[in-house]
């Protein structure tokens, strides 16, 4: 992607989730209409639908030639990466929305022929902007990201894990999990894999570890991570397939070994 | 406590977490000393020391006559809860200080005759103030908390509990626990017991369950939850102990008896 015109899709893009985060802002107080998917806690609500349509209506106009990839149903069918796609989740975290009315965020990823070159993620409530450019940093609003901290000792770890890492599941042995809790310094689960991302990208998580994520829950996130020397891999260490469902291990490059190693392949089922 | 003694007294604390905050927050990239105390794990800097220490030599000096009962060291060897006692965690969730710099919360509860009267947990980042008397409501900042909600549905329920409920422990059998996990609608994990109090008093956590705390952790959020028609007990649904550590179970009553019957005591060892 050319550097100006991707600086041009860039500051069009933090346009479009800024206005939109407002519009979610004022209506936060209005009734929800509130529906569930493939499970009766896998919610969506009017708002995730009509933040969605806003953002294909307004990239279907600017950029005809552009893909969409998204959650609720307004974006393409899409079956390759070539060209531009817009990755978008219009409500990171949607239990958080309807539940805590804060917690949640804004995902876009833009990746041309399959490259992260640009990632959003936007704290509505709390008007915060994680954003990067592939090459050129990340940002906490307007405050360049350190690099990740290169000292990271495994057993001083903070990850980022759901609960349903520990119970019996289809991906891996949870005894084994359970051992990597008890080893590791802490666990945190807070609800929306995109501030997940977010944290370890500032680094106040060391990495963040999921069963099964859809690619708009982390297309924006993995360039973000990318751009503070963060890496990301399904559980097996694979390349992420941004057309499909992915497991998703995402940290500080100190402690990726060993946990995939000693821990999650051991588990493997 | 005689009203308006306590208002006074209530005047007197808050004026103090805010000073502390701001020494806390004017010292937060000062290079720190972490020690660990019951394990690896278990963190303590030399800011909870200086916090702990500014409480006591403020208290001492101004009611000589109170008591306090704290993390750190500075406090009294109490055995009976009579009289006013300070009930103070100058820094809870250290680990959070330390890896994060945020989301972490000095909590003060002052009970009177084993009585909680006056509830404060500080989240010192974000500068919002949890704060209740017994008997006039809690209040988020200036804004006053409505009562938890009555509808919520067991199904529907989001509870923070940390990773340990699911590995193997020496209270609960793990696997009803995880149980517990699919069948509500969804779990988080903090890492501060206060803040996580708040949140249930807030009503954005429908319950709160932890394994063992000690009384600075609980005191101020008891008092908070309790003004907003929430209960609090150990997980055998007896009384907590203030002069000890506890199990803990902090909810909306509408959930309290599924939970504590059909898993807790289920799972009970």
């Amino acid at each position: 992607m050319d550097e100006v015109y991707r600086e041009e899709v860039y500051h069009q893009a933090v346009e479009w989730v800024l206005e939109a985060g407002r519009t979610i802002r004022n209506h936060m107080n209005d009734p929800l209409t509130i529906d569930t998917k493939s499970n009766a806690n896998d919610l969506v609500t009017t708002m995730d639908k009509d933040t969605e349509a806003f953002f294909a209506s307004r990239i279907k106009k600017k950029y005809p030639e552009h893909f969409i990839l998204s959650e609720e149903g307004f974006g393409d069918e899409i079956r390759t990466m070539a060209g531009t796609v817009w990755i978008i989740d219009p409500i990171d975290g949607t239990m958080n929305f309807v539940h805590q009315k804060r917690n949640f965020a804004i995902s876009i990823g833009i990746y041309h022929d399959n490259i992260g070159e640009i990632g959003l993620i936007y704290n509505v409530m709390d008007d915060i902007l994680y954003s990067a450019k592939r090459g050129k940093g990340a940002y906490k609003g307007e405050t360049r990201l350190p690099l990740l901290n290169q000292d990271v000792r495994f057993n001083e770890a903070i990850i980022g894990l759901n609960h349903f890492w520990l119970c019996k599941n289809r991906l891996v042995d949870e005894t084994i999990m359970q051992q990597l809790v008890r080893d590791i310094r802490g666990t945190r689960t807070y609800g929306s894999a995109a501030l997940e991302f977010a944290y370890v990208a500032e680094g106040i998580l060391d990495g963040y570890l999921t069963l099964s994520l859809s690619p708009w829950d982390i297309a924006a996130g993995m360039v973000i991570v990318n751009e503070v020397g963060g890496v990301t891999s399904t559980i097996d260490g694979d390349k992420i397939n941004m057309l499909d469902k992915n497991s998703v291990f995402t940290c500080n490059p100190q402690i990726q070994q060993n946990i995939l190693e000693d821990y999650v392949r051991k588990a493997r089922k």
